[in-house]
């Protein structure tokens, strides 16, 4: 897989699948998880983070030559979230942002038209912006417009393992899209980092499903094989839904079997 | 991943992917397929091998030293079966067999009365036995009675591609069962797979998810990783599903976030 | 709607909503949910009635000229379940009997053995046997074989509201059935029961789903008008399913839009 | 269901269909079908409507009293809508205007950011707006907020018959909103009807499902009842879902069944 690369804004990825680092137990749980992930790219939250402090979320990202991508978490207004983005620019060095405008503390949902106006204003201020979006084709379609690096559609509210809700919204977003486009929240489990995957996503970014799993390291290893496993699927070209069945042995001197595929049939 | 085997019938195996050798376009690529995919257990239909013939499919499974499981693949009857069974055991050495008893060629799905039937008889003759069922929670329950050594319900029909069309099923039958209960036919892609280990099922039984894809080899290395990051999230202890978000870095000072359990709210 | 009528057997039915009559308050809640409900075919469990005690529920049944149907619930085998029909016969004097044949009371699925024997039996015996049965499409041919009148395949456990687990193997049993199809058990509500009939069932059947909702009559009514509706929407002949929109109202002059049918699109 | 009336901006109705006109084979088609549905408020097109015509649909819709809603369609920017709507209210003399800004011809979803604007100035112009959005909890509460009088989200897009997608948004714009929420754009068949309703809609508008049937009157009566039957069972308050059975006649003598709500459990 060496050669099947994810480029971001002119930096290549080899690893498909991104971190966050809030929920974990523990620094050492953290640790212990980034590291079996795989991952090359890690968020931190601006509000959270004291640079100076030893014993950071930074030191382990350093430590483990984890690029760190600074989020602006906690935003609630386009002001907020360039005034945090510039912020970290300074403390951390990067003109990278996940860019996240939230619109209310109980679902956590992103807020259109401030988030639309926090991108314009950043990209036009030399950030490489990675937007937290809703899974709205158009909304990404808009990002992308006004230059953003990727595109980061909800599968369903942070933290609620809730899967990827609409999977035909996301299928719209990457038919259309000449960015990156990166699941960011609702993964609860590694079927649903594969079906991202599968679907077309280029990458996948979590944290609680790995930092709150009963056992983190363990959660990490699955994200890491099921972002490889639906990759490659979708790389590999899968067979087509059927309504009948196919043998897979079909026997010499037997009736053809029901080779027909259904036009639009719908399997719920 | 080492010490977490999967024992049937008393024999431990590493790899919890089992395969099919129907539908491949040629040795070569089925022989490739086979070796990517690290499985340890190969299905062969009795009723298309010569096992005298040179350059079979046997010998690709011998050098790769792949077990081979004989299945009973094209047979419409109780009879038929055991005497296909009968067969295989005399002409490849091994009492293992993939019980299969379909009752009509445009579903492939299988007979119940007729598939207990020939179970029962075949474990009373000494047969080591592994059925093909529907996803019926109660036949699965006959099946472990009379003693089959392992369940292997369907997803959906062979060949559809359909994946998991019963989840709620799958669930039933894990809860219940004493002896390894493994996804056969259905899964399409490397989520369908990963789905099932996390259902609970000990293992996926696949060939043309793999063989039919447009890159087998490739397909088959998506399968082994969705297959153990299935089996590593279902150790890992998911996180639950939530209605409404939850912050992976809840702010200091911040109102306390909604973290409701909805009782059995329904995702859709 | 009162040429599109249901035919059991050769009787006439106009609703298509069959009854039962467990779980309700009080019997003056049950008389108002089956009237409401229109129902013409009510089940009641033999083993709970009395047929000489006064006040019962065959008396609700026989002053809203709704026909009994006996079933043999609680019964766990062959036997009991035949035993169970024929005390009902001689009791009601009907030779219908809903024939249930239940494994386990944690899941309450039929048996697929004792079923097919029972039905078998009574069939034989000059009963019109309409079997609740699981949603194996091989189940309910062999069923039909047999001679039943009807097949009566669950959507999910009873009384659990899960709706239709498996709409596929309710689109193979209906595309094969020369006998009426009945969804019985898992409707929750009325979406359930519309959805069944636009799968092409040709009534649905339920219990729980009204007696136990909040407010039993108004459930009933709301089935009585789902089981219209989804019959009516059947009927018709509904829009296909389209990947991209369609506008409804195309403007001249505008480029044409997509009207691609996708070939086996899934819309998950 | 006479006392269970929709209330829009002051104004009472007792259906909860509100139909489209677009589509249809022909006026008498179309007047056919508004009769069966029972519609009380019906949308047109002001880019395809010249007032002036004799027999045009502003005359069907006179004759069978049904009130005139003038919408946006084909407008792609916040100017163009506010122009629309206000040559919609001299023309017709109503200040009620559904409104759409679409952001492209291929998927006709609606663009966020123009959606906002227009809905803004036309409240601040007097209008009563109903505006067409997407299914995202936040825009929909944003437009709430700007003073809208319903809230229209889609199921799914335009004439796409794909019924809704993401319930899961529905739930969440549904327990937030203060206006009426209704189900604009995607039902395809009367189950998506009903089930929209029971997610707690207020009210169902569509077009193509109907005007587009193979037989538009008979769907428009399909959609009537599931609208009804969806409002009923929501009122009804249905059965909680159970991982597991519950018989609706229990008998006397036998163990407790298994009555555990599974909290949050799945049902996939």
């Amino acid at each position: 897989m060496a050669d099947d690369v994810l480029t971001i804004a002119g930096t290549a990825f080899t690893s498909r699948l991104i971190m966050g680092t809030g929920g974990a137990p523990s620094l050492e749980v953290l640790e212990q998880a980034l590291r079996v992930s795989g991952t090359e790219l890690t968020t931190v939250a601006m509000r959270r983070v004291d640079p100076t402090v030893k014993g950071s979320v930074l030191e382990v990202l350093a430590r483990n030559s984890i690029r760190v991508l600074p989020n602006t978490a906690g935003c609630f207004t386009a002001g907020e979230a360039v005034l945090t983005a510039r912020l970290a620019r300074e403390a951390l060095g990067t003109d990278w942002v996940k860019l996240e405008v939230v619109a209310d503390e109980r679902t956590l949902l992103p807020d259109p038209v401030e988030l639309l106006e926090a991108a314009e204003t950043l990209v036009d201020d030399g950030f490489t912006v990675l937007p937290y979006t809703s899974d709205d084709p158009v909304l990404a379609r808009r990002l992308e417009e006004v230059g953003c690096a990727a595109v980061m559609p909800l599968g369903s509210p942070i933290g609620s393992g809730l899967g990827i809700r609409n999977p035909h919204n996301f299928q719209l977003i990457v038919e259309n899209a000449g960015v990156p486009v990166v699941l960011d929240a609702g993964a609860g489990t590694a079927s649903d980092a594969a079906f991202a995957m599968e679907l077309g996503c280029d990458a996948v970014m979590l944290a609680s499903a790995v930092t709150r799993a009963q056992d983190p390291a363990l959660m990490a290893d699955a994200m890491r094989r099921a972002v490889e496993a639906g990759r490659l699927a979708r790389r590999a070209g899968r067979i087509p839904r059927r309504f009948h069945a196919e043998a897979s042995s079909p026997l010499a001197g037997r009736a053809e079997l029901d080779h027909r595929e259904m036009p639009a049939f719908q399997t719920f």
